[in-house]
C-alpha cells in the first residue's frame, strides 16, 4: 500500500535548545520507494545519524529563542511480509541468536523480571507461538481501559497493571513485559498508523517468532498492515519522536497518513501475521 | 601492568538450563597480549556472540541436569589510558556523538528521568567535568552504606537513595543516575578488580568526558588502573556474569586476580584519570 | 466452641530491647469464659493497654541482653454471630457511622486510593453486599499464588497485584484494598486459626456490612467460626504481634490452638456468614 | 491571639455526592471563646461527627446534582503553650504512653519503615530531642524545593525524597516519617494558618517529646503560634477537608485568617516550642 504521511511541530523555544528528533520513516528493505522532505523554520542545520540494523533515523537540531517548527512529509509504498499465524512457532532461548538477547532483558518501562509468576499464570498454558502472544494482546485489551491523560511520561507497564487504564505505549509495555516475562524477546514500535483516529503517533510492538520481528497492537486500533514504522526501541525511552535538552514550550502536534494509491478506504482488517523486516541475521545462533 | 586472573562457578541442574554467561575478559586493544582458557565440565558445546564496538563477550551453554562447572584463567597486560581529570571536560549534548545518545536514556535499574531535580540541587553548582563526576562518587560515597545483603536483583538506583545502603553495583547505578540526569551519558562496566577484598565480580561506571570513556568507583574498594573488563552496558541488566533459564541452584563461586608481572603490591592509589578505550568514533558527530 | 491455644516466643536479646506484644486474645463479648496466663522468662515487669473498643491487647515488655521467652496459655468459648450470607446487604457511604470511615481509607500496606478502576472494573457488576465479598476473596484465591517466603515486611496490596504471590497477611491486604476501592469499610485481624496447618499466626479480614464486621479469609486455609482473634488494625502494622525496639534475634516460634470440648475434629466448614463483634454504636450515623 | 478566619467552597455536583468535610475549627481547650458558624446552599441536612481525644470535627454531606456552596466563619481566642526549646526533652519508647504508639508506625504517605537507615545517618548524631526534630525540619527546608503542583494526592515521603520537591503535605509527611524512624511519634496536622501567603489550607506536624505534642512547619512559611487547628491524623489520608463520593467539579476555593483583636500585623517569629494541646493522658504509661 502507498501512503502519504507527515507531521507539524511547533515549539516556541525560551533558552537555546537541543532537539532530539526521531519522526522520520525509517529506511527499511520494505518501505520501497521512500522519498522524504523535511522543512525547519527557521532553516537550521541538522546532524542526523541512522542505527545500523535499527535503521532508526535521528536528528539533531540546536534552536534559538523564538519560534521553532517542523515541517515532514513523506511517501512510501509499503510491502510488509504476511503469514498464516498458526505456522509461526515460538523459539526456545537456546535457539535464539545472541544479538536479540537484550531484547529478552527488562528495561526503564518494562520491568519484565517483576512479572515471571504473573505471565506464567495467565498465559503459560497457552500454545506457544503467535497464538500466546495473541493472548496477550487480548489480554490486555480486556483488562486495561485506554484513556488519555491516565498516564504520564513515567508510568511503566507494572503501573498499569495497578491502574488498568493507559495509552497505546503502555499498551505496547505491557504487551512487551508480558513476552519477555515468558522469554519471547520483544520491542517497542513506533510508527504512523494508517485508520488510527484521532491521528497521532502510534506504539505497538514487535515479538520475536520463527526468527523474525511480527507486529502486535494491543489497542486494536489500527490495522497492522498499515503501520508506517518510525523507530524500535527497548522500550519509549529509546523512540520518543522529540527529546529536547533546554527550555521551550511544546505548540500543536498534527501527524497524518492517507492512502496513496487512489484506493478506496481500508478493506477488513488482516487477520494475517504481519512483518515489515527481513529475517534477523543468526548473529550467535547456534 | 599484567594480570593473572580467572574464575570457578559450580551449579547443580535440577532441569536442563541454558546458560548465557559474561565473565571472559574483553577483547579490547588495551587489553595487550590476550591468552585465556575455558573449561566445562562435562565439555559442552559452546555457541559465542562478541558485541561490536563494546567487546562484551557471550557464550551460551545448555547443560543437562547433573553437576555442572565452569573454570576459566585469562593473562592480560592492562595498558590504561591516563590523564590529568583537570583537564577532561564535560561535552554538551549539542557536541556528543547520537551514537552515545542512549547511553544518557534512563534504564530499568537507573530511572535518571525521575532525579533531574535531585541532581541538579546537589551537583548543578560544581565545575563542569571530571571533576563533577568526581563529586558524585564523593557524595555516594559519604551517604550509602556498603553493606552485603541489603539490596536484591531488582533494586533500582532510587531505591538506594531512600535505603541508603546497597553494594557495588547499587553504587555504580546511582552513579550512572546522576550523571545521566545532569546529561553526562554514563554506563556500568563490570570487572575482575584488583585488590578488591574479598575478591569478587565488581561493577564501576563509566562516564563519558571529553570524547571517551573515563572509569569511576564510588565504592572506592579498588584502584581505577587495575580494573580488567568483562563488559559494558546501560545497566545490570545487560551483563549479569549469569544468566540462567530453567531450574538449577548455584553453588559456591570463586574469583581471583593477581599481578603476573612479579612486581610488588599495588603501589598507592592512582589519581589520574583512567580510560581503557580509545575515544569513540563520531558517529552522528556534528 | 472451646478452644486451648497458646503460644511460645524465644529470642536472643544483645542489647537492652523494648518488645510490644500483641499476641494475647482479644477481650471479645462473644470471647466467652476466656481465661489466660502469661509466663515471661526472666520474670520482666510487663506495661499492658487495651484499646478502646477494639480491645486489642499490647504489652511492653524491656528485656536486658540474654536468653529472654514468652509462653501463652488461654482458653476461651467462642460464641461466633452467624448469618446467613445473602441478607448481608452492602451500605451506602451516606448511611455509614462516621467512626468507621477511616477504615475506608488507605494505609501503609492497602494503598486502596490507587485501585479504583481495578477493583470497578473486576468487581463492580457484582451483586452488592456480602456476594461482591466474597467474589474478591476468590478472584484472590484464583490470582494469587500462596507462597512462603514470596513477600516480606514492606511488601503491600499493590506489589501483591504484580507478583501474584504471598502469605496470609497479602491475601487479606489486597482483600481489605479492594474492599475500600469500592466504598466497603475494611480492616485486618490476626488470629488463631483451628485447623490451619502448619500452625501459625493467621491474618484474615473483616468487612463492614449491614451494620456489623463480617469475617473473609481468601486464602479458605481455615474456617471462619474457628478464629479466635488477637487483635483489628487498618494493616498489618497495627498489629505485628512482635515489635522489637533495640538488638535481639528472633528464635523458634511455636503457635498451637485445639479443641478444648472434647468433640470430635471439625464439621465441614461452614457457609455461613461468620461475625465476632456486636453491630457497631452508630457514632455519627444519619 | 484572637483571628476571624474561614472558608468557601463551591462546586458542581452532576451526580449525587456524598461529601465528608474536616474543615471546621477543631474544639481544642486552647482554641477559647470558639464560634463558628456554617451555611451551606443549598441548606442540606449535615450529620456530624466529632473524633474522642483528636476533636477532629467531620460532617457528611448528601448533595444533589446542581450548584453546592459552603461558607464557614469562626473566631477563635487562641492560646498556645510555650516552652523553651532546650528544654522539651525527647522520650524512649520504653516510657511513651501506649496509645501513642499508632504514631510511630508507617502510614500509606509516611512509610517510615524503609527510612530507618536514612534518618540515623543524617539526625542519628544529633542531641535528642526538640533541636533534633529542628534539625530534620532544617534538612528538608534546604532539601527540598517548595513547588506547587510538582506532587499529586498519591505522592509519599519516600517520593519526595527522590523528586526533591513538593508542598505543605508533603514536607510534612517528610518531617513525620524521619521522626518516626528515629522512634519519635508524629502526626499531621491540618490548620489556618495566619501569615501564609497566599492563603491556603496549611499542613504542619507534630511530634511527641517529653510528654505533648508540639507543632514544627518544615515550609517555615508560618508561625507555630498563629496556626489555628482543624484536624490531626496519621498523614494526609486521614484528614481531607474534602472526601467527595460520586461525580462532581470542584470550583474555586477560598481560605482566610486575620487578626481579630485590632493587634497590629505580626510581630517576628516565635523562637519557642509550641503546643497547642494539653499533656496526653498517660494511657498504658509506665
Amino acid at each position: 500500500m502507498k501512503f502519504k504521511l507527515g507531521c507539524d511541530l511547533e515549539y516556541k523555544i525560551l533558552e537555546e535548545t537541543v532537539f532530539i528528533f526521531n519522526f522520520q520513516v525509517a529506511k527499511l528493505q520494505r518501505h520501497k520507494a521512500l522519498t522524504d522532505s523535511l522543512t525547519l523554520k527557521p532553516d537550521l542545520p541538522v546532524v542526523d545519524y541512522t542505527v545500523p540494523d535499527l535503521q532508526n533515523r535521528y536528528i539533531r537540531v540546536l534552536a534559538q529563542p523564538g519560534d521553532f517548527s517542523v515541517h515532514y512529509t513523506a511517501e512510501v509504498d509499503l510491502h510488509v511480509h504476511r503469514a498464516d499465524p498458526t505456522g509461526v512457532r515460538e523459539m526456545d532461548v537456546r535457539d535464539l541468536p545472541l544479538d536479540i538477547l537484550p531484547q529478552l532483558l527488562p528495561s526503564r518501562f518494562v520491568p519484565s523480571d517483576r512479572l515471571a509468576d504473573f505471565a506464567y499464570r495467565e498465559f503459560g498454558d497457552f500454545p506457544r507461538g503467535y497464538e500466546r502472544v495473541s493472548a496477550i494482546c487480548s489480554w490486555i485489551y480486556q483488562n486495561i481501559d485506554y484513556r488519555r491523560g491516565s498516564s504520564n511520561s513515567e508510568t511503566t507497564a507494572t503501573e498499569i497493571l495497578i491502574r488498568r487504564a493507559g495509552v497505546c505505549r503502555d499498551f505496547a509495555h505491557l504487551g512487551i513485559a508480558f513476552c519477555r516475562a515468558l522469554g519471547i524477546p520483544a520491542r517497542l514500535v513506533s510508527c504512523y498508523a494508517f485508520g488510527l483516529s484521532p491521528a497521532d503517533f502510534h506504539a505497538v510492538f514487535e515479538a520475536y517468532l520463527d526468527g523474525r520481528w511480527w507486529l502486535f497492537d494491543a489497542t486494536r486500533q489500527a490495522a497492522l498492515d498499515g503501520l508506517v514504522r518510525i523507530g524500535v526501541g527497548r522500550d519509549a525511552a529509546e523512540i520518543a519522536f522529540s527529546t529536547p535538552f533546554g527550555l521551550m514550550e511544546a505548540g500543536p502536534i498534527n501527524i497524518w497518513i492517507e492512502r496513496a494509491d487512489g484506493e478506496p478506504e481500508p478493506t477488513p482488517r488482516t487477520t494475517d501475521a504481519i512483518s515489515t523486516e527481513e529475517p534477523a541475521p543468526n548473529a550467535g545462533a547456534a
